[in-house]
């Protein structure tokens, strides 16, 4: 895999911005013929791509068809939205000649924001990666991209990049529209640092993640990031809610060997006998489940490091011990040492599962704390809307995504996604990552005040 | 005037906390009544507020009075919107339970950001202070806001505040609902710092603006900061648009003082016959404008000394000398010297334009370089249209506004309007602190995934 050198970024850079003026401009349904030709070509391919991402990430075929399904739904899924001219949203006023002072003819528009810099996951080798769901929408929203590829999936990331910049090619857009490096951190950096570069996705880790935040604030004109870090998706576990909980918890928490970002790491239920009987249950199924290969070994070994380091933390009980990568596992604590212990929220990137045993729904309440999600979830049966409702509220501030009597995993991918919560879920809770208003975050509005019809006939 | 120490300014902040839940779920008829509410208040107290902000800020009785009705105008417009729902953006999608896997119901909308921190301007004692666009469309938001009053005008921001504090007490919102605080820096930045703020507006300088920029990206939990800073607003001058533009530009660059950040500060035309004798005019008109009294002490020693600065700058011919604060002032540079020279990019803030005379189209073009701005405005006329097409792509890139054959002051606030900018203009292009969209800075989406009846009853 040919890594590329810091110094050879800045010539990838100044295509990416030299194509950027092409896009601006293209007509919508070039664009979305772009978008169209991506989604068939990596659809055709996918008998190819998913032997290949299978070796570098371990993950199983049927997961791999499904993502690339997925991932060029998402191309197909824009596609739409740029051929209705959707992202423009035209605001105009006509002009009043005649009030005081008269009002001119003004139209407020949507434009890229120019070229984006996409760092690809781990975790999802086709749908948060080299053609992702930060590509799909930097390029719908007519950004050229550098693609910064994973180092976990190389082969996976030529085989997609080669994929991407051949239909941009026959389609007669720059190349600069789009292209893809590996390289090191130093690459890393000076892609979010680049003056040419307007805006950065991120999905990844929180540390990562943040270190880029830090590099786009201090420049000198700092730049949007939009980064998809760490969460841990709390489930509320209501008395009417418990029945049947461990059955549908258990499989969530180990899909996928639990490596997804909306993986249920925390539940919290009040205790009871009922509560008791589904530890129990939790417990039994978490035994059973087969450990999985997880992606890279130093998530391999993070998993179990940080699983161990929780089961060690002060008054945490473990239920299933977590001795080999990929193995799920199970502990428990109270509500009130978990309030105390700020560690117990840290994200284990992988089927571990922390169970906090509330003595009453009071606790539970101030359980909930401030610390951000992608998601959070409520399991509640009859005679529990009156706790509904005042666990509601203060869950909705740690949360994007409210999931009610289910399981966070398996986003679903249309116009009424949201995929982003307050940090550190993710660096601006102000926009989404996946769906169909994730192009949001790379346009910015322009109004034109008084423009002549040759100019206005253009837009 | 009462100044609030840093240690009483928790509680402040708590009580905006403490209004959050309130703000989030109040009924938007209740909402846009206390914004009518406000807007009536201000209108009818103008008689009483013009005359102390008149004496505050030396700025005439017809500006003030204008932009007390600008200043309710802005709280009827966000109150329309409140009204008619239109910050939600509810997108829904149904459940399709026989799918695979199933869809599950999800509806998508907007919910407040939480407690807001406002800076108020010095230049607008209304439009942009206390009650100005950034409470007016936080509150529309359905933030509670805190403002921070500028100590160039307390008697007037103490009056707007007991304005706007008694309309939230009379229509029965919590009093966390808005407060406005006087204080040093140590304030300032203790507001930006605080964990329960979490978003801040600001209008102001650069160096302010960066310096909570920096502040809010430094938080354990960064926050979104929306700074309205400093901008020149270059004016381009193309061969048609030459006849009669002195007499337009001068009454733009010295209404007000000058004291805009809408300000065309810089002006390139092409070297011609024509040019010459509007840069003749220009100076008549300059030389004849009446010196008016600027906004405080800091701003007219500020202004006589970045104008005489950018005078005495290599190549920088001075045409109507800065000797007294509040006096219009005019400069000519090559635009080959203005290329060079970054420091004439920066913003003089009064009535000091500086004249760039290109030998060229070309040079023309490559003066307009990268440095972002609130607007740019292009003069053309007959003949001319291929150059407008030219020059808007690079044009287009450094601003939010363009304005086609007018000036840049005067805002009109309304749907399409875009009052914001590439940085140093603002700190986030994608957004604008006027007009309807303002709002927008404010609000986050949340999705609720299968919610029940009785939640989704309460949307």
């Amino acid at each position: 895999m040919l890594e590329i050198q810091l110094s050879e970024l800045d010539a990838v850079i100044r295509r990416a911005a030299d194509a950027a003026p092409f896009l601006r401009t293209v007509e919508g349904n070039a664009l979305a013929d772009l978008l169209d030709g991506i989604a068939a070509a990596l659809t055709a391919a996918k008998a190819e791509i998913v032997p290949v991402a299978m070796r570098e990430t371990h993950l199983p075929e049927a997961r791999l068809n499904g993502e690339c399904d997925r991932t060029a739904g998402q191309f197909r899924n824009h596609a739409v939205d740029v051929r209705a001219g959707r992202f423009k949203q035209v605001d105009s006023v006509t002009a009043i000649p005649d009030r005081t002072p008269p009002r001119p003819r003004i139209s407020r528009f949507m434009i890229p924001l120019g070229p984006v810099a996409v760092f690809g996951a781990s975790n999802f080798p086709l749908a948060y990666s080299v053609a992702g769901g930060d590509t799909a929408s930097a390029l719908a929203a007519g950004c050229p991209v550098v693609v910064k590829a994973h180092p976990a999936h190389p082969e996976t990331s030529r085989m997609v990049a080669d994929i991407v910049s051949a239909q941009v090619k026959s389609l007669g857009f720059p190349e600069g529209t789009f292209q893809c490096v590996h390289g090191d951190n130093s690459v890393s950096l000076g892609l979010v640092e680049h003056p040419l570069i307007k805006g950065v996705g991120f999905t990844g880790s929180l540390r990562v993640g943040r270190l880029l935040m830090d590099a786009a604030a201090k420049r000198p004109v700092p730049i949007p990031v939009f980064a998809e870090m760490g969460s841990v998706n709390p489930i509320f576990v209501l008395p009417g809610g418990v029945a049947g909980f461990a059955d549908g918890y258990i499989p969530s928490l180990t899909l996928g060997v639990g490596q997804f970002c909306t993986n249920p790491g925390i539940v919290l239920g009040i205790d009871s006998p009922e509560w008791t009987a589904a530890k129990v249950r939790m417990q039994e199924l978490a035994v059973a489940a087969p450990a999985g290969k997880m992606l890279t070994p130093w998530i391999e070994e993070s998993y179990v490091r940080l699983a161990q380091s929780t089961c060690r933390q002060e008054g945490v009980t473990t239920l299933v011990e977590v001795q080999n990568p990929g193995q799920a596992g199970l502990a428990e604590v109270s509500g009130a040492e978990f309030i105390k212990n700020s560690h117990l929220q840290e994200e284990v990137f992988g089927p571990f599962g922390l169970i906090v045993t509330c003595k009453s729904f009071d606790e539970m309440l101030a359980c909930v704390g401030t610390q951000g999600n992608l998601s959070s979830s409520i399991h509640f049966g009859e005679g529990d809307q009156h706790l509904v409702e005042i666990l509601l509220p203060p869950v909705e501030q740690i949360a994007g995504r409210i999931v009610f009597n289910g399981f966070p995993t398996g986003v679903e991918v249309c116009e009424a996604t949201q995929h982003g919560g307050p940090y550190p879920a993710s660096s601006d809770v102000r926009f989404t990552s996946v769906g169909n208003h994730a192009p949001e975050r790379w346009l910015r509005p322009v109004a034109y005040q008084n423009a002549p019809d040759f100019v206005t006939a253009g837009l």
